[in-house]
């Protein structure tokens, strides 16, 4: 029998013969295209089983088997940025047979890690870290002597960061083992926003796409590299400039090509094979996508698909929760809202999270009042601190786990000058599927360890309300409100808002022995837990705190001297409220022959993406546990000396 | 007696009827020059008696004269990036009287500050924050509809900076109220690095200053604004582009003017003026200056005139501080060199702090293996992170307050990652005449919540050596060492560093009674301490942890079973070593009818610039506040009860 035909080959289904990138490399386009059709099919099915991000995912498929096809990977290191983008790079690398068990217990992460394959060099999950690692994974080879290139894809949305900037001004250092491919989509989660979006629209506007000629004689000219002489190729490069459009990328010290059509293989392949080759570098490919590609539910509304429950291949309809309780996002909004309604001052600020944050509610009532300032926490806390200064009341809403990356901002602009930059916490504490990249566990250390902050975290949603209103009014300093992920406790929320005292919290049931201090979420759980231990004879006060700082020193230290064992619980790092708790009891001669204190919180681990439920359990942050420890304590009966296990 | 001659006039000090900004404004160009020289001198003055920040603040002389002149401050909001170049703004803003006392106990600080003068409307002490609050000031001037524009001056070398990028990315919110004055004198600290600054030698060596007459023509053509129709505007903004270079700033939104003469008042000021009055904007002015212009001794040597002891004004002469033992910073450089000619897959990363970081003295020996990525610590840990990821050892050396840059890169790309990036965190702790913006407080609380951290401290220039050798050895996660600013105690160097056992401490001096646990820089004053409480009767034992995280759990449990009281210090804010041991203790229950338990930390407050030795007493964080606090705890014998008086 000899080569099949192109029908017949066609009409074999050819990405089951794909389990690694080396299994592409010696197909023709034609074979690719079909590959990539393939790819989308089975990306959609398995997505429409997990959930997960579909949109950005759809928009690579041609660009991941481009991608594949021509550089050596593992070899060469591909860094996808932000990672949600690499379903269909893990289905190409070895993992289709676990696709559908992403974001779930035990399953695949959604983003890519070093732990899971050769073929994720580099674990992405928050924004614009890419350019940076390629970088480094690039100069490691160049100062080691080995081959090996290094490929960043990074999206439009991303560059606005800064540290893409920063990471493009020290590009030169790895020469042409650096290649940044601009995936422009024009959509990060939301439309991207500021002066480089406005850029790339101009620059894709201005002109059609590049032919495939023009493309690739574009590259070949770089692919000549020094032979050209010095003048000729500053002229040459003047006249490129002009053509191409480029210039901001070329000012940074990157070739540019582009833009080209980043679903047309015939384009894509030739050019990636020139990047490949070329003498010099560093280089950027401008490549432009859509998101949703392919999926007409998708392509239609690419907000509403780029992270998905699951949902019906084919009428799109999506899975939705049980109707329950207002997100703490959404009671966030509202409560928002209602103070800006009464105070014209407060303004909103996000870090291109309009909708993650509930602020696009805001914004459709106060327009002017909401500022989004693209992937940018650094600036955001800055902006928001100069708004503050200048008389304003901002509240910068912006998720644990990323305002890490405006750490310093907070510092030294917010608490060093005790500006009342209000900060809303949303995703404070366990996340679920997104793991622990997107984790809030670290939010209370660092805030309470800063003189100035009010911390505070809200244990149901109506405490949220308050916790809004009395962020609003405090206007002597810096306040910071923390609260969870998904759905309130159903408790009924506020028709007016209570302005907290600051550093007070409230004890929500009295007992005599046992005395459970919490601060936010895990409140249900200590009142379950005490239901349990007054069953077993243990009187058992729970005090929800509601300050990490200032602490509620009055109520601590009534406690403290009133029962036997004193928990303090809290979703959140070691050093946190019960350090804090501790060290102001020892401050004050507390723990001298006192109650058993102990302290629970996060486990010293970064916690695997699994159920919410299951994640609690794992942690030790439920009823049980709480139960546990207050046993355990009280079976504890000299220094140094335990009675009966201890886990 | 009419209007005195122009030589008479000039023959008169001027500068003695400023106090402030108005004094200036009715001046004409003559004037302000004379203003601009007396000022030159006052400064240099000024700077020889106190010392601290003189080559920027002579680079600006004339700028700040122009602004003053032209804008109204301080209704319009002038915000100096970084600082330390606003000296000469202190003396015309109504702190002449006071400029001999910068940087002392009491005295000015070294930067500007919101407390010391309504014409300092932001505190900016890092860099590079400077676009992101001028634009929160113009944005609430015109949310609240009054007048008022908002003036940012920043360096090239801030621009470096990601947040700066960020602003600019982000200005078009605030209209023509936003000025960006890019004070180019191709220097931060260090020469700069990387494109941005290629970028402005290539603007600046094409093509000389504007003159007069085509800055203002450049202007004038903007404050027609939107007279000229669309399409009009679009052929000469073309034409202006290529003409003017600035392309890059215009790409980003912004108008761009320049370069321009910072030395210059007869082209500077009808700039402003047209800046001033400006239609539309953001604008960005483009000014060359040079650093420590008009001191021979400082533009011959910018760096070593960067920041300056007290000096000769007639020979340049800098008092040196007597011979004592080396600075932790050389200890550190030393021993990383040693390190690196044992093995070549040791590299260091410097974010535009060569010299500070003392990775100069590393750059010497292996030019290769420094990389400096300019003022971008984001950017320089992920990147640190990528070679990690490659096989490399790189060190990351950040000083403590300025890591905080780069916080979600420690947390999402080093430490979840467990890669092996090393930390050297110079200036952790108290700082002296820099204050609080530049302590390394909060460095053991932000980094030990952090799963798979190693945390060290050193007590001592030869424990540093360990430290770094023991930093290089680990390759199994990330690892840091912080040091203090200044001198080392004089304690003999190893010749060959031992690789300390992770996670385990030492036992410097045995007692019975009283343990002091002293993490870093404390050891000595713990030492003395013991002394002193040995003298009362007080058998002390004294302990190095060495390790913040992890814990050296066998020696704390061995410590609070055998001892009445345990002291912990460390040169650290709430939530760090001293928490983390409490936090253990109880978990064990070793709190339970144990050892009366302090912690001794640095206050909760920004503290104050003051001399070293005066803000370790204001911290309370020397010998005879160990003894106290050792006192004060024998004392204190029953739950809620102190006998006698605690502070």
């Amino acid at each position: 029998m000899g080569e099949p035909s192109v029908t017949e080959r066609l009409s074999t289904p050819l990405l089951d013969t794909v389990t690694y990138p080396t299994d592409l490399r010696g197909f023709d386009i034609p074979q690719l295209k079909q590959v990539a059709d393939e790819l989308r099919s089975e990306l959609i099915d398995a997505v429409s089983v997990t959930g997960g991000h579909l949109g950005a995912g759809l928009g690579v498929v041609e660009l991941t088997v481009a991608i594949h096809h021509v550089f050596d990977t593992p070899s060469d290191r591909l860094i996808w940025d932000v990672g949600h983008q690499a379903y269909p790079h893990k289905i190409l690398t070895g993992r289709r047979d676990r696709i559908r068990t992403l974001r779930q217990g035990g399953g695949l992460s959604g983003f890519t890690r070093r732990s899971e394959s050769e073929y994720d060099p580099f674990g992405t999950a928050h924004s614009s870290t890419s350019i940076s690692a390629a970088l480094g994974f690039a100069v490691a080879n160049k100062l080691k002597g080995q081959p090996g290139k290094a490929i960043a894809v990074i999206g439009d949305g991303a560059m606005s960061a800064g540290m893409a900037y920063e990471a493009m001004n020290n590009a030169g250092a790895a020469g042409n083992r650096l290649v940044v491919i601009l995936n422009d989509n024009d959509m990060s989660i939301a439309p991207p926003v500021g002066a480089l979006s406005a850029y790339l629209a101009r620059m894709y506007s201005s002109r059609p796409f590049l032919e495939l000629r023009d493309a690739v004689k574009q590259m070949a000219r770089r692919t000549l590299g020094p032979n050209l002489k010095r003048t000729a190729k500053r002229a040459e490069e003047y006249v490129r400039t002009l053509a191409t459009g480029g210039t901001l990328f070329e000012e940074l010290g990157f070739y540019y090509v582009g833009p080209i059509d980043g679903h047309n293989l015939e384009h894509l392949i030739p050019v990636l094979e020139n990047v490949r080759d070329a003498a010099e570098g560093p280089i950027l490919v401008h490549v432009v996508t859509q998101k949703g590609k392919g999926y007409e539910h998708a392509e239609a509304a690419p907000d509403k698909y780029h992270a998905v429950q699951k949902f019906d291949v084919v009428t799109g309809g999506q899975v939705k929760g049980k109707a329950g309780p207002p997100s703490y996002t959404n009671v966030f909004a509202k409560a928002l809202i209602d103070e800006a309604r009464r105070d014209e001052t407060i303004v909103a600020i996000t870090a291109a999270m309009p909708s993650g944050t509930g602020l696009d509610k805001f914004e459709a009532e106060f327009p002017d009042r909401l500022f989004d300032v693209g992937i940018a926490e650094q600036h955001a806390v800055t902006f928001a601190a100069g708004l503050a200064a200048q008389g304003m009341r901002p509240f910068a809403a912006i998720y644990s786990t990323f305002l890490q990356r405006a750490y310093d901002q907070v510092v030294h602009d917010v608490a060093i000058q005790n500006l009342p930059v209000r900060f809303a916490i949303d995703r404070a504490g366990l996340v679920g599927a997104d793991g622990a990249t997107h984790a809030g566990s670290f939010d209370v250390a660092y805030l309470a360890t800063l003189p100035n902050m009010v911390v505070m975290a809200a244990a149901d949603e109506a405490e949220l309300v308050h916790m809004v209103h009395t962020c609003a009014m405090h206007d002597s300093g810096p306040s910071a409100v923390r609260y969870p992920r998904g759905e309130g406790t159903g408790v009924p929320l506020p028709a007016v808002p209570i302005r907290l005292e600051i550093g007070k919290g409230r004890v929500v049931r009295e007992g005599k022995t046992v005395a459970i201090l919490s601060l936010g979420t895990r409140l249900t759980e200590s009142l379950a837990a005490a239901d349990d231990l007054e069953a077993r004879g243990l009187s058992t006060t729970v005090a929800d705190l509601r300050f990490a700082k200032p602490l509620d020193h009055d109520l601590i230290r009534k406690l403290a001297i009133s029962h036997d064992v004193l928990v303090t619980i809290e979703e959140g790092a070691v050093g946190g409220f019960g350090a804090h708790v501790l060290t102001w009891l020892s401050d004050e001669g507390l723990t001298d022959n006192g109650p058993k204190v102990r302290t629970m919180r996060l486990p010293d681990i970064f916690q695997e993406h699994d159920g919410p439920a299951a994640q609690y359990v794992t942690a030790g942050l439920d009823a049980p546990a709480i139960v546990a420890t207050v046993l355990e304590a009280l079976r504890h009966n000299s220094v140094g000396v335990i009675e009966g296990a201890r886990a």
